[in-house]
């Protein structure tokens, strides 16, 4: 079977996401990722978003698009190369796969534990810790937020992962723990290209990512002007 | 501009890198990665691929797509995930986007100081480290070892990056350090499906991963049954 960037493995209410027919938002608005689902929003340079962790234990899987050229996207293997370091922070720019700054972290109100290590979790992943029925999980949840505003995910990058808590030990081992943040903190992007974005409220509920009780939760975002 | 994955930027040797027209090696031949350059070789589930370090210095980009579906490839971010490490070591499997294991490592004579965290250099890297003129890089020889056995690369996945000496500080900032292996290091993986591998032998000059010379050179390869 042929892998394909495009299409879901299973589905949820991913694709009923879309905040407008073409991922348009009103501007000031708070929009709301549900729990275990993905949705996207169309950001235009100079505009900011600012991702909210609502109830402060929740990961996002976040994802950029350069607009018109979705072949160009948000890399965090480009973006760790261009900082010099794993966690990009306030003031860092975040880079596409041909170096060109999309985003700067303008504002974090959170500790700053955010991961560019780790692939976006999908159905084998499930698979492996044990899943036999569909889990859901945000490779599908990109997928299907790109479906719901009439687009294609062209591929699927390495997510930004908000709030992501993977601690590094000096050989190299990586762990998965629960956020640090506090409810309500959010983080600012301000876009330095046209872009397509797309956040999941990551489905991870079989390690601590998202608190040791395996409850994702929803998160918010707005877009402001 | 849209970005294509396929297409140079420019060109050099690994155009004429071909070690056979469909990049088919003889068993236990031994094949050279000239300096600068790129070369793609086909392997088989069972066999082996073995690269050396000839003159101790040299980063080897590594990128491997699988046959006959080159979409799904060789994914750092996926073998992060799956080993919870970032540095893959003798006994580890390395896996593609679909969490699929392509290779074990099955022996590493260097210290096993290897990099999963950075993306290849591309000419948009030399640029932004001051070069005007066009400069050799690990994206084009990808692209040009593809071509030199009548492929197209796919994408340009994030490669694995034999030898190159990335440390990681406990604020997660990184250096780019000189290797720490010697002449005739080797590292062996086997192939646990059937692959396209592409090596090259990185051009970068401008800083110290190919030692504080700045001196890229040659590196050696070959298939065992």
């Amino acid at each position: 079977m042929t892998f394909d960037a495009a299409t879901p493995d299973g589905s949820n209410g991913s694709l009923k996401s879309a905040i407008s027919p073409d991922g348009v938002p009103a501007l000031d608005e708070t929009y709301r990722v549900p729990a275990r689902c993905g949705v996207a929003v169309r950001i235009k340079k100079h505009q900011l978003i600012e991702v909210q962790n609502t109830h402060g234990t929740q990961v996002c899987d976040f994802w950029a698009f350069c607009d018109p050229d979705h072949q160009e996207f948000l890399s965090m293997a480009h973006t760790r190369t261009s900082l010099s370091s794993v966690f990009p922070k306030v003031g860092d720019q975040i880079v596409s796969n041909v170096r060109r700054p999309m985003f700067e972290i303008t504002e974090d109100t959170s500790p700053g534990v955010h991961d560019t290590l780790l692939s976006c979790c999908d159905i084998n992943r499930y698979k492996i810790l044990g899943c036999t029925d569909y889990h859901d999980n945000c490779t599908d949840n990109l997928r299907m937020a790109m479906i719901a505003i009439a687009l294609k995910a062209p591929k699927i990058p390495d997510p930004f992962n908000l709030w992501m808590n993977i601690p590094i030990a000096p050989d190299g081992k990586t762990a998965f723990e629960p956020t640090v943040c506090k409810p309500k903190d959010t983080i600012k992007l301000s876009a330095l290209c046209d872009a397509i974005v797309v956040m999941s409220a990551c489905p991870q509920d079989m390690n601590a990512i998202n608190g040791r009780d395996g409850l994702p939760t929803e998160l918010h975002f707005r877009v402001l002007g």
